[in-house]
């Protein structure tokens, strides 16, 4: 993939921590909230603008590209773009990053063109990225999925036999998907007290979020064709930064022997910017070594974790500002992008372009950077300590959880902005 | 729910075992394989025909109705119509049937609109009735759950301590969701020898089938608003077959902690006739005692189970005709419709028009009417004599697997037609 030069500028003014910057150029879906075209457009972000990709199109600049004059930005979803595959990727980012430039004049210097082309962040609501078809959440934390058997099950046990050999996963809810800054309601459900034998019919008091990531599918694959492993990276467009809000309580008591289920399909939070695998190139760092080596189709080729940062911030409604509660990283994956696509395929499971991967909870070797309130508060035995004298188990009503990732170049980021919820009170009219 | 007559009678000529009388009308979307006009058309079933609901509302036939020149019927799938509920749905069918009466002269004495609107069935090709946003998968036949138990875990506790409390589910996998007539190739996977602690890379040696059937949400509900249980019924449209094709050996290996995941998204097979709740609703019947009482939001609200005599059949390459191997009931099941969709949406998740809900694997009380190799063979144990001396313990290469439904009225049928796939050999360049 091609990297772009850290020294790279564009005209437009971009801020030393604007998650921003023209090294990213993330896609997303928006929708001007002022003036009369209030029909959804696909743009990229860069520093505090969008840059309406429609309108360039229809400008002529994307002349000779593939994506030319397609319609294919004036759709409310990526996923036609998505089903392209990467040399059309890679063409359009290479055009789209030259009109940016300092030193282009064919955008700079059209005001007309300016004013109907970039849109303030400020003025525009974005709406979700794709159409997500199917939803998979997978388990690629080793330290996560030690944590939850060790509270789930049995501490001596916590890791079951098949964690080396496979990227543990199960079908999410494609539906529950939303965007960032949708409320979530807290939801009721059954839930076993403790040393009883009979469930009870209540809300949640085990309200969790999940420190995630994921990635969105390109072209994929025929039902009965597997992606082999060295050609995975062609099917993965981008990332977005998940957070997979979970019921523990519900959890505990519904998921055996098929899964998570309510207490996971009461919504999903994304963040609305797709950052592309050509902006976070520069980023590629090993992942951890497997230890047994797998089986040989999910024998990684190269280096396929990234070095992204990321935290999750919690503000309760006695905060005037949101405070950081965990700090993890994407490279602490232990099943990494390439062995998921490779394994979710190889029954012959058809990943259809905009389908979204998501990589379980993230958390890493310290106990700071454990990504959710389940293992922060090991199961609500250890309260975590907030400012002005406030404590968490779990999630309370009112309170907003917002995680951000971001990977740090030198002077720059490329940043994932945020994805953020808000706990709503659980209905009572039931 | 309107009954309709069991002596009403079609112009059109119905054989006494037809599926497909004037009082069934299922929902299909098919394709004319000859002629000029092959775009996807919504059609119902008469007989050997398809009545083409698309002439027939550019004949104004429809004219009056809440659905006349809506265009609803060139869709390429029913979630538009599913989407306006059982109002509707009732007054759609309510025309139709007059349209099809054997006294009724509007369509009966126009050769010009019965050569236009109605469609030999060997002259079409039928296609996915819906676009399914989600696929869920109950485990809702407590026999079954109780033998699958049994096998991979324990008999003294194969039913789960929340089993009576809730009706069990997984998410599927909505990309995989296949028409009748689809071959399914036998899946590659991660498979445990007996006895062993490193798994081997291999095609499926315990590929199986599993008789189910499911429903297709109508209007569905907003994130965080639940469907209580007495309004269920409004939010289901109809009932299909559906074949949930598995792979044992690689399901007993992968599908702890969170389920069973590239097990089940080889494919899953579903017949192209979708049975209105309506043309169901003299076959209502009770469902099986509950102990104990579920609790309220659980709680049924009259009979909601349905008579639907089941079966699978079995034809290997060296058979002349498929073998009947098993025969079951829909009412068996111990949840039934309206509780599921009650538990699903209990935590806010919520259903879209279209969406797919799965009984899971509908078995009896008696041996015969086990609905899967898995059971039937008892995980191999005892194979299955069939005819010419063959024998089966689970389904190889070339087999079809066939699965029909029906109710039984006094003279006539509903039935549900088929659902059949025939098995690939798996991929060799692995």
């Amino acid at each position: 993939m091609n990297k772009i030069s850290p020294k790279l500028q564009s005209f437009i003014p971009v801020s030393e921590n604007s998650d921003f910057p023209i090294q990213n150029l993330p896609y997303g879906v928006f929708r001007r909230c002022v003036g009369a075209n209030d029909r959804p457009r696909i743009g990229v972000a860069i520093g505090e603008m969008i840059l309406d990709l429609a309108e360039i199109d229809a400008a002529g600049l994307l002349d000779g590209t593939a994506v030319a004059g397609q319609g294919l930005f004036t759709r409310e979803a990526l996923n036609a773009f998505l089903a392209l595959g990467r040399p059309v990727w890679r063409e359009t980012r290479a055009r789209i990053t030259q009109l940016l430039r300092a030193d282009e004049p064919a955008l700079r210097d059209n005001p007309d063109l300016r004013d109907r082309a970039l849109v303030p962040m400020t003025d525009a609501e974005m709406l979700l990225p794709v159409h997500i078809g199917d939803y998979t959440d997978f388990y690629s934390s080793k330290e996560h999925a030690t944590h939850v058997g060790a509270m789930f099950r049995d501490p001596d046990k916590a890791l079951l036999p098949n964690y080396r050999h496979l990227p543990v996963a199960y079908h999410g809810r494609a539906s529950s998907v939303v965007l960032s800054g949708t409320d979530i309601r807290r939801p009721l459900g059954q839930i076993l007290p403790p040393g009883q034998e009979q469930p009870i019919f209540a809300p949640s008091q085990q309200l969790d979020f999940e420190l995630e990531m994921g990635f969105f599918i390109g072209p994929g694959n025929a039902l009965g064709e597997p992606i082999r492993i060295e050609r995975a990276p062609e099917h993965i467009f981008g990332m977005v930064l998940v957070n997979d809000w979970s019921a523990r309580d519900i959890q505990r008591w519904e998921y055996q022997p098929l899964g998570p289920f309510l207490s996971k399909n009461l919504g999903t939070s994304i963040s609305p910017w797709v950052v592309t695998l050509e902006a976070l190139a520069s980023f590629r760092v090993a992942s951890p070594v497997q230890e047994p080596e797998p089986l040989p189709y999910l024998r990684r080729h190269g280096d396929w974790a990234f070095d992204i940062h990321l935290e999750a911030l919690l503000q309760t409604p006695n905060m005037a500002q949101p405070q950081r509660i965990a700090r993890s990283n994407y490279r602490y994956l232990y099943w990494g992008m390439c062995q998921q696509v490779a394994h979710h395929s190889i029954s012959g499971c058809n990943l259809r372009p905009g389908d979204l991967l998501a990589s379980g909870t993230i958390s890493g070797p310290a106990p700071e950077s454990r990504g959710s309130l389940l293992e922060l508060t090991w199961r609500g035995e250890q309260p975590l300590a907030l400012a002005r004298s406030e404590s968490r188990t779990f999630l309370e009503d009112g309170d907003t959880t917002t995680l951000r990732g971001w990977c740090q170049g030198p002077g720059y980021r490329v940043g994932f902005g945020e994805v953020s919820g808000t706990v709503l009170p659980a209905r009572h009219d039931e």
